[in-house]
């Protein structure tokens, strides 16, 4: 794994340093490739114990229960199997993202990881877990609307996270709900249709990132 | 029940006799008090039958599945308890839907029923089924969009489809997915993020309908 997401986020009860880091990354990792094996009703923290060479004891202190690390896990592969993109361009940033998470919504994984998420109860200890998780994710998208702005795409200082859940909130709905494909086409014409108009006007002249 | 949905979209395999217009509507409403008092697991489509005085297998005629009956039996529902607002302006329409959306949503039938369709498998005989109850659906919101053209709120003949679904898939994303409060104040926000500023500056001059 490229990226330990509890350096963007420190928690007090994790601990960063090298062992652990390694020891967190081995058993996300190893939790990944259990889930897309055998899928979320095949899962057992067992099996990751054995593939991560990992105690399950330790497994279960850092992850408290089995849906824990399956949700941190689900998070982890959506971050890295959809980066962040920069093409020098907001709307282009968007469509790219959303392309990402309709290719992960419709894989398999995908699929059987917003099923996961979607039966946790509506509150329970996961709650305040599957919060942090997306506000974690959100936080890297908002990197595009910061570079959007430094371009002038974006008012600097505008919250985009209206504008963010609808986008993503569409796809979702499109995808989960209404089980509807979405083309390519279709998501250019989202991102036109929801991003405000006077973007649209400050677009045209901006210049190509590196 | 007030409404009988097969009207709005008359489907070749259902009459719409007056005969078989009433035994729908009881079979119906006879689902959806089924799902309230004994929610998705503890329903049956015996028990439906007892209470409305339908055959069961004239129930199975009509609606091939117990997940076809409960399906459109949700719709229903959700038709019943969010109806179309015309309260004279845009925004307050949508913002008055989407707080129906959100009660609905986070009702215990309505946790229920959203929980009930994300579990079908992604693909199966019910797609279509399911596709259609959220065309008729949107075919109603669309009519608060219509009244707004005619106010001049929103362009005439300008498809409202994709702001429509960023804004319920906005309130789907935050109640399912999120699992974050939504509040009167956060859909106001909401609606003016995503409707155009045209029809921002196009509303104030609008008038009251009566």
């Amino acid at each position: 794994m490229k990226k330990q997401p509890e350096e963007d986020v420190p928690e007090p009860r994790r601990r960063t340093g090298g062992r652990s880091a390694r020891v967190q990354a081995a058993v996300l990792g190893a939790t990944m490739d259990e889930l897309k094996e055998h899928g979320y009703d095949g899962f057992s923290v067992a099996a990751v114990a054995a593939r991560s060479g990992v105690h399950e004891t330790s497994i279960y202190r850092r992850w408290k229960s089995r849906d824990g690390l399956i949700l941190e896990a689900t998070f982890a592969l959506f971050a890295q199997d959809i980066p962040i993109p920069d093409r020098g361009s907001l709307r282009e940033d968007l469509v790219n993202l959303l392309s990402g998470a309709v290719r992960q919504l419709s894989s398999p994984i995908g699929w059987a990881a917003t099923q996961f998420a979607m039966a946790l109860p509506r509150e329970s200890e996961m709650t305040q877990e599957v919060r942090q998780q997306w506000a974690k994710r959100f936080a890297s998208v908002r990197e595009v609307f910061d570079r959007a702005s430094l371009r002038g795409e974006w008012p600097a200082g505008k919250n985009p996270q209206d504008i963010i859940e609808s986008l993503v909130g569409a796809v979702y709905l499109r995808v989960l709900h209404l089980r509807e494909p979405v083309t390519a086409a279709h998501l250019k014409r989202l991102v036109d249709a929801v991003l405000p108009v006077a973007v649209d006007r400050r677009r045209e002249p901006a210049r190509t990132a590196p």
